[in-house]
């Protein structure tokens, strides 16, 4: 399955202000990519890239006054199978987990296991350690956390989520890694591109977000928003929780006026020879 | 400047319990240890160390049921002068700072600069960019909160430190820090050894807690406990808050029984021809 | 002026359900009724009255499963003249307060005197104490917070307010009444109809809020939302905060399905000769 | 059983400062009074009492620079029955609830009933109402809290108490209060004196908080905290949270120098004959 994934960005800057982004496919990615990926913006300026802590592909530049525009468009190889599962996927004791995935289980900006440690051990405690222990707190998460794009801010916390229970997709994962985390299962913050049928067509696309479990060790996939299995997801970073992956972050007013996001499947044929003409492409899509 | 350091950290364990502690010298001072730097456990289970993404040597073991003796003592040559003051410190411009020195300006566990943003600038905006306003920042710190041992919690965050203003030496240090990172300044949590002479003798002593700024491309040392420059500070770690590099975190209970810290200077003489011996050791000790 | 007032909420009701609903003319403006204010529920349930401990006139009632419909329309004498100043206003000394004055210096649910106290010391102690000093209080929110209805939410805190620096008309006055209370002038919330010829149109119209202060031994309007003394108030409550005044508070689910308020000036002559004519009043309308 | 109650309250006043007072015994229980309950300050000023809107007696005083003390010791008679316990206990629906007892449903400061609702359901929903219920409720909080004086403070509220799990006689209090609160159940706090042959004698005594739920038409006593029908409770004063009933609230700096209180059960004969003897009555005495 191929798709095509991209975004438009648009920023009114009243002053010179110097942007981080995250806007590329994370490098476990790079050797799907069809298509060159590589941020546009305009005006020209000059943009660098660097490998944050966390293994991400970042970009800077520095904006001047006026509007800042972002965009990208690249195509990406995905599996034709959903996120994997397995059911048999076993914790591994703090002692046998490597170095690197110790920061997982601590507390971080939205996710406070301090807080929450007691609550994840009366919810999830008695439960049999693995990969159904997990789903038990992605179930929990799912079910008891109502979507709802108006309630969305900036502050909310795995906390706020517990006692509020309303959010979107980043809120739910919020509390879900603060669970496990609290239950010593390393847990982080994955954002990226998830096209998706079932919303509502007049709701805008966004970037989503989903989180990454160590069992057995390596990471997979969860998902305490939609919690099924999905096709195409595409990563674009991981971090601890939401603070250390934002999408943009300015260091000064940009005042955010346009948009726009996009991950749609392309037939593979189309794809493959016309991938330019985005006429033909456009009806040829088929939204994952 | 030869300064004595170490600790006897016991621990009560009532089952198998895993640890990551951070107890050795920071890497940075290393050339400065004239003994080894090694932490001893008792039992004598095994210590695997590794350093983590920030920098710091980490130490990690299993502890099994009963006490857990951690102990060290090792002796390191510090300058005969106090921190250093740079009055003509410059900011960097967001755009001229490192990659590695971004994560710095960012949200984390106990510095919500997403929270104090506007605080920060109503208090700290208008002053003129570098030291200065740093310092400007440390006073306000340091003449707002109230130090008292009997309001710690591992829970408070900077925003309660500026609602509560009472607080213990971390608690200063992160709100300095969440003004910094607001005003686009990096700065950074710091633990280690601080001897102090001031202290009522029947305060057990404490591993301390300072913090780092970044300014015209190096870090520099300022302390909103204190606020004053002060000799013989050991680093142990640095990191975002105290959340990165708690002095041990064990992932399951460990009750703290047993608490010694020690960091006092030494005569250069005895101290080499003598330091074994902990009766004379005592008497040529004079507290930083 | 004549003010037509009145409502149409409506909710689903899935079970059984009792609530209490603050809907009427508080009683200190009962004698500018020129209409009987009867709220009508349909169904036509039994709606019982009751004053509550803050004097205002509350209703009682038990609502069956279906939709439920509360309404009202009534017509009110007000002034002509806009919210009174009194820039000589003085502060009492807490010893001079009335006994039944003193609860609202105290905390309540959305305003934390005791987080908020050092702040307010801060932003208002050296300023000359009376009416001037609350009238900075309502410059300073008015200024610093941003008017969004897309970031109301029922949990947000007069401390949420300062931090976030954003709100809707709620949050203002919780924030203003929080500053108030820690400088010792006492201050409760207020809820009632204000019309708004500013409001864009598309806007459905809200039932509003500002507050009292007690000045010169009786209480006087403040509205740090608005920040300008306004024609045609009509107090529906008062309170310590939001809380204790809620419009309508279910005990048990009842979906909000519809909304309508109304606070509009009418012609006195039309008003009085042709008052149950909507066709002809909706032409003599002016909003207020 | 006749219980001698008093205490010894002595503040360093640096300016002068108006003090509001909780300090007499509750109106309810002025006929078990045997010897005047009046507070005696020292300097003598003037002390002037009223009744809250809670029906509390309160008194209120302006105290000049220097040393405040407040003073009282009276003698009451006590049930030798332990808390009246009523497993039959009903809940009322809350369409059948006294007016003046909906107040008891609702939010306070230290009450967030709004964000630990879904909690209460979760953790109290299908217990069968009545008595059990709110047992249920105390139990939970009993076994879950840990008591620990170290980690009191003035601003901790329910929701801090369900995190954090640690907390003294009010925190237990304010967490069951809520969860009742949230379940409809009518919930208020008490203070009051309680004495305790339990508690370690080094441990100087304090006033003691209680909650009072409504069942059965009638207020009736629980306590999270001891969690069992104890002897000897004497009210003072009741509210929505310890925000409505401090037992001292200054308007002003007020620094305590000096508390004492106690509650001691006395021999009946001694206490007729020779009550004013101290001398005897100490020896007479017998902790409750």
């Amino acid at each position: 399955m191929l798709i095509r994934v991209g975004f438009d960005i648009q920023f009114q800057i009243p002053a010179e202000v110097a942007l981080v982004v995250l806007l590329n496919v994370h490098p476990s990615r790079v050797s799907d990519l069809l298509e060159p990926d590589e941020l546009q913006a305009g005006p020209a300026v000059p943009v660098r890239n660097y490998t944050d802590s966390f293994g991400n592909r970042c970009s800077r530049l520095v904006a001047p006054p006026g509007l800042l525009r972002l965009t990208n468009s690249t195509l990406v190889r995905c599996p034709d199978e959903p996120d994997e599962v397995n059911e048999a996927g076993r914790e591994l004791a703090v002692r046998d987990l490597p170095d690197d995935v110790l920061v997982y289980l601590l507390n971080s900006r939205y996710c406070e296991v301090d807080r929450l440690s007691k609550v994840a051990f009366e919810l999830f405690g008695l439960i049999a350690p693995g990969w159904g222990r997990v789903q038990a707190i992605c179930d929990w998460v799912h079910n008891k956390v109502e979507f709802n794009y108006q309630h969305a801010r900036p502050t909310k916390t795995a906390l706020d989520v517990y006692t509020e229970r309303i959010g979107v997709c980043r809120d739910y994962q919020h509390l879900a890694i603060t669970f496990c985390r609290a239950l010593n299962i390393p847990a982080r913050y994955a954002t990226g591109y998830l096209g998706d049928i079932r919303v509502p067509l007049r709701l805008p696309m966004d970037f989503s977000a989903w989180f990454e479990v160590f069992l057995d060790n390596r990471w997979w996939t969860f998902d305490a928003r939609n919690n099924i299995p999905r096709l195409g997801r595409i990563l674009m970073a991981t971090g601890r929780d939401a603070s250390d992956v934002a999408i943009t972050t300015s260091f000064g007013r940009a005042d955010l006026v346009h948009f726009f996001v996009v991950a749609e499947a392309v037939m593979e044929t189309l794809a493959h020879t016309d991938q330019d003409s985005s006429a033909s492409r456009s009806t040829a899509t088929l939204r994952v």
